[in-house]
This record gives structure tokens, sequence and C-alpha cells, in this order.
């Protein structure tokens, strides 16, 4: 084991429930835990792996509570220590007694990430699949769910396991030519090489190129909703809210009051912006309202352009609005459909182009087909069809200096460089590469990934 | 068993942690469990009980979740019945999507308290002891634990069990003599039937007695902190708070904020009063504000009257305080004695009753020693000493009418009143007694007691 002292935290979350679990992992876990645990004639060392067992956690003569505690051993773990899990009753004061007393008899309280920290330094996950359980616990809606499983599954870090095992394969052969560098001979197939830095090129290219719709989707994907006042905006945005609401009522006080403007409709997050309504008096002060609209819907990826359908000049300010939007993707909503009698007033054909979603927000009708315009506005299908997307910011600094070294070595096989230039650099390709997946690390870096963590994970 | 459904619910608080522990209750649990559980070559079907098996919950081909999943088989688990625990990554869209799987499945979302309600009523725990699980999970101090957890392992209900099962004895040698009542024969012995009774009036009185301190035990004991504006009382609580606080921090965020004004010093919880400061300028003014303070202290148990240990006059102050609070626990807390130069200004005799504490909240001086006096104020011992603290007024009201009953037994055996009229106040004894213990009870009883209760619980 590389650690011979054994951690412990609360790994359930904080707050009213029926349960709660405190974890230990450590050569000692089982005997510290056994230390307080008092069952008729039973001593948990004396356990098998994957069992559970029923008892009291006592504190000298005082019962502190009736628990159920899971065994885990070495290597077969989560940290790929000796593992317990205490489930005890969710009080606040059973949770602090029980981590009180596995400190008093010789765990110490774990930092963040610490268990996940051991894992991977102990051989279990890769970095880049550590880093995917942060984001799996913090996941919201199902695109983010389904990259962060994918990643912590490994299909991102077998990925590049791969093209490194390749590379370490040349450079082996280049630094044997260095050796022979007097006799001029060439180890290497430099066609072959050629080929497999392209690969890589392309590779890393495709990921990082991934990051931007990777970070849409674990942020939400902005949504701009704009409109005059009074053109529905709020019933709207109430309707979509209560739609997600309806979904995951089942679970007291989750994380709606955080994510307040956040939702997630057909498994992707949107997050909408809320936009002052667009007063239209002349044309100066509509451009100037459009402006400043502008301003505040500068990063949205997609914007909902609410006008009420009876407006008899809608086909002009969408006209209007579509020139200044340019790149966005635009959905028109013609709003307050309940309001009309017969058919909604026809227009130029001109802006039948524009005219997506007709609603009314208010009588919730047609709200499904707009959902749906949102929805294929982003398309889960890019998801299923990358085998991998990138989320995290340091994965992305490396990949980008990995896609530069790739880029040098490339121009270098082209002009004839010297072998020990394009040695270096693809040693330099090889240490990024190792950096997402860990097999390059400082404990800076680590310090960094696994701060960010929850407590107990 | 009794139920032929399934339930299910998430266990583990909502909010910011590592796992999630998401349970299953009823016959078809495992089996439920089973068909979204996937793990080479393994069915959970197949397992022992209180093992623990590592796994993916799948939606199909969707991977949903790493988990482990502990399985328990009736009648030994909780609630009597199969049951099976799923411990997943605590993000809310895999608690809900394992939640929505197992009812697609043919599991139903649990009630409030149902679980423990079906361990009441495949007898695992008496009703009074599943009332107390749900103190012990909202237990915030050593003695509420204390009372939750004796409560829980059933010390009350096999007291009054006892006392019950002497009763029946009775009753059914009072109901023979009834059958008999043309001849005049006695099968009960008056002697013997007395003594009972008046040892279940003892406890009866002994448990309604203690309901005032498990009620005070529970909701924090009620401290006023009374005095003239700038003598310190907001210091003093901030200091104490912050006491509190050190002793809490390993947990972030708890339940700080809900309960802004309760401290558990020494594992009892009080809740300070905060009230305005007592003006003085002249006596009239004087005793209206004493009055409009005595308003909102009226249910304090404690007075903490702070002065300025440099006030020439504290003597006469505390005297005329003292005269207002009879029947209080007054605690006399001399402040700012950082200030003084050279000794306290000596008083007149009548006062130095009154002087309990001298500290300076400032100076955080001799803060212990005042924390000491809170605590000696209440006192652990009336916990240790008695053998039960009522905290449920469910259980109070019971008590009360049961007192009753025994009451009109016990004239009714002086006056020599006939036998059917004794059998029916043993019967209304027994009836009290049991609806606390679970024997008696109906639909509507059970419904109000777990209702409070969290779910998953």
């Amino acid at each position: 084991m590389l650690f011979d002292d054994t951690i412990t935290a609360i790994a359930t979350a904080q707050g009213s429930g029926a349960i709660a679990v405190i974890r230990l992992s450590g050569e000692d876990a089982i005997k510290i835990a056994d230390s307080v645990f008092y069952s008729k004639n039973k001593k948990l060392v004396e356990q098998e792996a994957y069992t559970i067992h029923y008892g009291y956690i006592k504190d000298n003569e005082e019962i502190i509570d009736q628990v159920l505690v899971s065994i885990f051993r070495a290597p077969k773990s989560y940290t790929g220590e000796n593992n317990v899990e205490i489930s005890c009753h969710a009080s606040v004061y059973i949770q602090q007694k029980i981590l009180n007393l596995l400190i008093k008899k010789g765990a110490r309280i774990a930092k963040p990430g610490e268990f996940t920290q051991r894992a991977f330094l102990n051989g279990k996950l890769e970095l880049s699949q550590a880093e995917a359980v942060a984001d799996l616990i913090s996941a919201e809606s199902k695109a983010e769910h389904k990259i962060a499983m994918q990643q912590m599954r490994g299909g991102f870090a077998s990925d590049l396991q791969e093209l490194r095992s390749q590379l370490l394969n040349f450079i082996s052969l280049i630094e044997l030519e260095l050796d022979f560098s007097e006799e001029d001979v060439e180890f290497v197939d430099r066609i072959q090489l050629k080929i497999l830095i392209n690969s890589i090129k392309h590779k890393t290219k495709e990921l990082i190129k991934s990051f931007e719709f990777g970070n849409v989707i674990k942020n939400g994907v902005p949504v701009a909703i704009v409109g005059e006042p009074n053109v529905g905006k709020s019933t709207l945005l109430n309707v979509l809210l209560n739609e997600d609401k309806a979904i995951v009522s089942e679970i007291a006080g989750t994380t709606r009051d955080a994510v307040e403007d956040t939702i997630s409709l057909n498994g992707i997050l949107f997050r909408f912006i809320d936009t002052a309504g667009i007063r239209k008096t002349d044309d100066a002060i509509e451009n100037l309202g459009i402006e400043k609209t502008m301003q505040k819907i500068e990063n949205a990826t997609i914007i909902l352009y609410m006008i009420d359908a009876n407006d008899t000049n809608y086909c002009k300010k969408i006209s209007d609005m579509s020139e200044n939007i340019k790149g966005k993707e635009l959905i028109v909503v013609l709003n307050k459909i309940d309001k009309i009698k017969g058919a909604i007033p026809s227009q130029t054909a001109e802006c039948s182009n524009f005219l997506n979603v007709k609603i009314s927000a208010k009588e919730k009708e047609n709200i499904s087909s707009l959902t749906n315009k949102l929805f294929e506005a982003v398309s889960l299908s890019e998801i299923n069809k990358s085998g991998t997307i990138i989320t995290n910011t340091r994965h992305l600094e490396l990949l980008q200096k990995a896609f530069e070294a790739t880029e040098r070595v490339d121009s270098g096989l082209i002009s004839g460089i010297s072998s020990d230039f394009i040695a270096q650099d693809i040693r330099e390709i090889l240490n990024h590469i190792g950096m997402i997946t860990g097999q390059y690390t400082d404990n800076e870096v680590l310090g960094n990934i696994f701060k960010n963590f929850c407590i107990g994970k």
C-alpha cells in the first residue's frame, strides 16, 4: 500500500435524510471500525469482503447508533485499500459523533476528493477517469451524465493510451537512431510515423473541437429569450420551468434554487437568459433597444424571439431581428395564438422562413413543439456520433499543447529536420497526453484537480 | 408478508455529497433490483443476505451508474421484508433516473416513514420505538440523542409492556368474577390489584412529569439574555455561538441557519431568546421596560441577567430583577471584568447571593464558568437518573388518559365500586398504554405518526 494512514469522511449529503454513510479507507480501516463496533461475538476483522454487519457503534458504554457496516478488502475496493462504509441514522449529532470516534481511534479526516485520489494513485483509475467521477456527481442532465459516464468508463483514456503506446514505440526507435547517429541509419519508417502523427493530430483536433460542445452541455446551452414587453416571456419561462419541475418533482429541494434559470429538457440543460423587453417606438430607439439586448445575449447560442401572433407587423420585426443576430440559431415563437380569431394573419413571403413555432404560453398550447425545436437546435446526435467529448479545461490545454507539438513534428518530417528535434517534440506529445491520463503528474496538479471534489469522494 | 407491493425511495439527503443510497423494500425488492442490475454472470436473486455486489445499473443499453448493491432477506431486515440498498453516485440525475427505473420495473415511491411503518406492522419495532427513529434522526444534541436512543432501544416500550401484562392478568380474573357475579366470589386479590394500580399511577405520573423536561431537551432550554443596552449581550451570544461552531465545524453547512439561536453546550441544546435591552431612566420606565421584557421571556426557563461589572449600582438592579422573575433560574453575569481596575466594586451583602459569574465576553474570559452554570441549571443528571423521558405529545396525552383511569380504579377500589366499572377502567388503561406501544392502533393514528417522517425512512 502507498499510504500508511486511514482516512475517513461523511460520504452522503448533509440535510434531511433517513440514512448517512461514513466511509473509511486505509490499511487500518477495518481495524479502526472494529474498535467502535459491537455485535454479538462478532469481529469485523474476521469478516469476509463484500459482507454487511448489523451492530452498534459505541463510545465506551454510550451507544451512539444502530448501524450497518460494509466491509471491502484491498485491492478489491474503490480506493484499492481496505474500505469500510458505516451506514447510520442521518442525524447531524450521530454523524459527527461517529466521525470523531473514528478520528480518536486513529483515522484522519479525508481531504476533498482524497478517496478518488487514492484510487488513482493505487492504479484503480486513470486520472481522466478520476476527474470524470466529479463530473458524474454534479451531472444534472442526461447529456452531461452521458459524457461523464463515458469518460469515467475510460473511453477517452484508452483512446489516448492507444496513441501513446504507438508513439512510445516510435520514440524508442528514434532514440536508437540518435545512438547510431554517426552511422546515418534510419530505424524509423518516416512514412509510418507521418501516418501516426497525422492520426494523432486528427484525434486531438477532434477532441479540442468537442470541448466547445462539451462546455455547452456542462453549463447549459445559453438561450436568450428576446421580445417586446408583455409578449409573454415570463409566462413561457414559467411554463418551461414547470415542465422541468414535474420531471424532477419526486426529489424534494434539489438544485432548483442554485441554478434558477437552467432547465433540463429532453436530457439537455438549457440556460435561459432573460432579456429586458425591446420597446419599439421608432426605428432609432428600436435599434438602440436591440443593441442593448444584443450585449446581454452575446454569449447565447440560441435566440428565442417571442412575438405576439396578433401583431400585424411581426414579419418586419422578425426580419430586423434576424439581421442583428447572424450566426446564432434563431427560433421565432409566435405567442398568444389563443387570442387569434381565425387564421394567423398572413404576412409577406419573405419572413415565412422564420416562422418556427406557434404557441400559447398561457394555455400551454404547443409547448412541446417549442421544446422539440430547442432540442433540435442542439441535438444529442453530436454526443452519440462523437466517441468522446471534452469538458475539462485542463484536458483542453494539454490537448492544445499536444496538437501544437504534433504540428511541429509534422512540418519537421516534411522539411526533413534532424531526428533529435523530432524526438523532442514527440516526447512533448507523450508528456501532454500522459498528463491527461495521469502517467505524468506532480503533486501540485493532483492537488488542483482533487481540491474541487466534495469531501467523502 | 403483510404487503404485496415493493416500495422505493432515496434514503440519503439531497445536496452535495459523494454517494447516495436508494432503498427498496418488499417481496419483489431483490427481483426488481435484479432487473436493472448488470454484473458478470451474477444474478442478485441468487445472492445471500448481507452481501454487497458491484455492478452497473442499466436502462436497456444505457449505463446509468456504477453501483454497489446490498442484499437483505426477509425477515432479517429493517422492515422485515426483502430489502435492497443501491449505493450510487450522488448526482441528482442519476438518483432520479434509478428511482424512475425501479418504478418502471414495478416498485412504487414510498410515502414518508413507510419503511419504518412496515417495520412496525411486521413486528420489528414497537410503535414508540418507531417514533423514536424520527427523533433520533433529528437529534441535534447529546441529551436529545440519548433520549431518542433509549426510546428506540425499547426501554420505554418494555416498561409499559411489563405493566400491561400484569394488568391483563388482573382483567381476566375480574372478567371471570363478572361471569360468576351471581355467586359473589372474588378471584382478584383487591390488595394486589391496588398495589399494581398504584405502581402504574406512579409510573405514568413520573413519565408525564418527564415530558416537561423532555420537551425542553428537544426544543432547547429557553434562556433569555436580559440586560441594559451595551452591556455585552450580543458579544456574549457570538462568543457562545463560536464555541458551538468550533465543535461542529467539521460538518459544513449543517443546521446552523435554521436554528440560528440554539447552541449545544456540553450536550444540552440551549435556545437563546434575545431581549431588548432594559433602559433605566427612572423607576416607572424601568418597570415598564422590565414588564415588556418579561412578556418576551415568559417561556424562558433560565434568565441570564447581564450587568456591567463597573456599574456601581448593580446590586440594586439584581435585587429588582430577582423579584420580577420569581420561579425562574437566575444567572447573573457580571460582564466587562477586563475593564475593572482592581477588585470588583463591593456591594451590600444582600445581593451577594446572586453574584454568579464574572466574565469578559470581549476577552473571552471565564466563559467556561458561565457555560458550566448553564449546564448546572439544567443538568444531565435528570436524564441519567430517570429511566425514561417522554418527548412525544401523543405519548403524553395517552399517559394522561391512562393516569386518569388509574385514579378512577384507585378510588373505585377504596369505595368498593362494582367489578364491572373497575374492569371498564382497567380496559381503558390497557387501551391507552397499548396505543403507545402500538397494540391498539388505527390507520388514522398511524398515518399521523408516519407522515412527519422523512421520505426514505
